[in-house]
């Protein structure tokens, strides 16, 4: 089974969606970042107090999701008609769960928005506090929901 | 301790780094996406004979280095000298392991110019198989190596 | 009354606008540029001889329109169909009026793409002009007109 | 006294720095968004409770700052080394005033970087509190202090 | 006979294409860079064995074409739904030829992308040969084909 | 002889020039456009009177000049201290010649940026004109002198 962006001879292309019906689409994608106990301390803290690292985060995601064409070389630019990012602190990692949803009228699909959303805010994330720990980490970052197009529904 | 990105008031800030020295310096991050059997013999083969979607990542991952400030809020802008990313395949992760080295002479490390190449390979990565398994994940995203700075060497 | 812009839990995310008619909207938006006499006169014979101060802000006021999403956060990235900026000098201030009108067929309105324009023209006036004259202001930046959408025809 | 940003032929042109210091430099500018009574009050109100205008249009100033050079067509590319952006409450306006302080270490200054943060946040208050209140206008933006280059210190 | 590019006045402007129909829409475009014979060995060995330049100039053409509103000044933005980019080795240059095919549904056409696409996959080139051959030459850019919109079918 | 932008591998990357001397760089680039007498008396006609399309090519030249590393995969990011863009209408091609010139104080040089800049001002002569002419041809787009590295000086 050949993967979609290549065309016959193996050159990488930006597929043809030009025959796709416009439907309305959404795609949801999770991820999460630890981090030592008294770096979410820190965090936590701020984000009662001040100094709210969860906030610059979430917009980062945000932008990030428009940012996506100009990021992913065979992504398909599209306007996006929603994005939301949510970022909850998860004492047990310890650390930060993070979602993004993506919405589109269009003729393909929203995942790869979603994705570097979540992508993003994470990376933001690691930023705002690699002063105090180097040794964060990114990961579980995959998409939970996609619907609205030809291929139908899948929810992980 | 509180975090640097934050001034008194608790207000966001890009931090001064005007009085840091211009030194050499030098980051390296690393990450990986797992996959489902099939598809990474599918990504295998295509490396072999034609459709290499590994070479698309990696241009992904190197200018994704450069679009890091944009990417990033409080991130400074910096003239990156150097950016390598590679990719590799692991038959037992199923997947790809993905590092990158990032290297400028400037007054602030490039540690998020590391690991934003490697998130926005193993993105690419994403995209350019997801027609064949929206099941795959990204994890493992960290810095392993950042050194040149005021605050010394880090290795993880 | 709450702010479209933030959630019910007081997180800003990009508002939906899914579910919204696709629509022919267009807005106007104006500001001026005050500056010193000599610096006017500068301008203006510039303006009739060489050296258009005028044309370079236009075309910048143009581009500004279709950076918008790129740079106003929440915003929703539009395809506009029409953009028009126009500087007027005008010796009563001393200084420049500067409108711009913007088109689209979408979901959404596009004053902000007209107050961008406006004020990315100013900006550069600014630039050009600043080696004369460091006191120049920025103001009476607002919409004039925005029709289109649900919420009606709206006229200062 | 001719422009600077137009050559002998009246053409326009990025001015030559190459040859002027290496110095440190700072700008800082400052500029107004005034509003409706009750618009005032929501944006105060989520302040304290959710949903807060100001710390996103902080960082859309402090991400502002670090596009000037894409958005200014004539304006030089420039490592600013710090960028801060205060939005306070000012109930006489009633309104928000904006001010931005940037730094770098380079060959010119950074006065467009200051104004085009203020302009941003500016912006980007309309754009959140747009769907209350269209009338709200921009204003005030100007320099207040330049230093650090060969022009010296200017302070308004 | 005037250019639509600008209005009564002589101001430029982006055309209003607000009462267009949204068609399908397709151009091509071709264009080549010709070099040493020496130079066209290297590539066209890498190409066999590894270092492929035309793989990475392919991916730079693709990406060219979804930045063609950021770069051509008056341009509309589009949501293209297709672009594919062919480089091929030619030894009677000796050199690339290169040919660029875009297509979107919407109210304008798309032969800026496609010569987009071709001239940045051709920059691409000279900066990876250029260590070896400054005196590579790009030419022959121009439009072959476009279809879909009220002016009809135009082939070269 | 490999080329550099290749590792031993063969896989891309951007070039180390962390340990390259910064000194003063200069580079220059020409190209033109062809097009029918017709176009040419259009456009030589607007230039006497109003609708300046060389003003605007000349703009989006600089300002592509800029935008280099974000357009080229494997270029370094330089902050440029000069960009020049002279746009000349010859009756005999008939048609228009392009030169830029751009400076700068770094590790690498800046002929990328040159060709970008010619380029891109082509690209824009060619928008502003297909409404009458689609048949113009771009070409000629070559180094004619480097100046300020290692390798020393080339000139054409």
């Amino acid at each position: 089974m050949p993967l979609t962006h290549f065309d016959g001879k193996g050159d990488a292309h930006m597929v043809d969606v030009s025959d796709k019906a416009v439907t309305s689409r959404i795609a949801t994608a999770e991820g999460h970042i630890t981090m030592a106990r008294e770096t979410y301390d820190i965090i936590a803290e701020g984000r009662a107090k001040k100094g709210d690292v969860l906030s610059v985060a979430r917009l980062a995601g945000i932008m990030g999701a428009k940012k996506t064409p100009d990021i992913i070389p065979l992504c398909h630019p599209l306007p996006v008609t929603k994005v939301a990012v949510n970022l909850t602190l998860d004492p047990d990692l310890p650390g930060v769960n993070i979602t993004a949803t993506v919405k589109t009228t269009g003729q393909t699909g929203v995942e790869m928005e979603a994705l570097t959303a979540v992508s993003t805010a994470a990376l933001t994330v690691y930023d705002m506090a690699k002063a105090v720990d180097k040794a964060m980490e990114i990961g579980g970052i995959r998409v939970t929901l996609k619907d609205g197009g030809k291929s139908g529904r899948y929810e992980a």
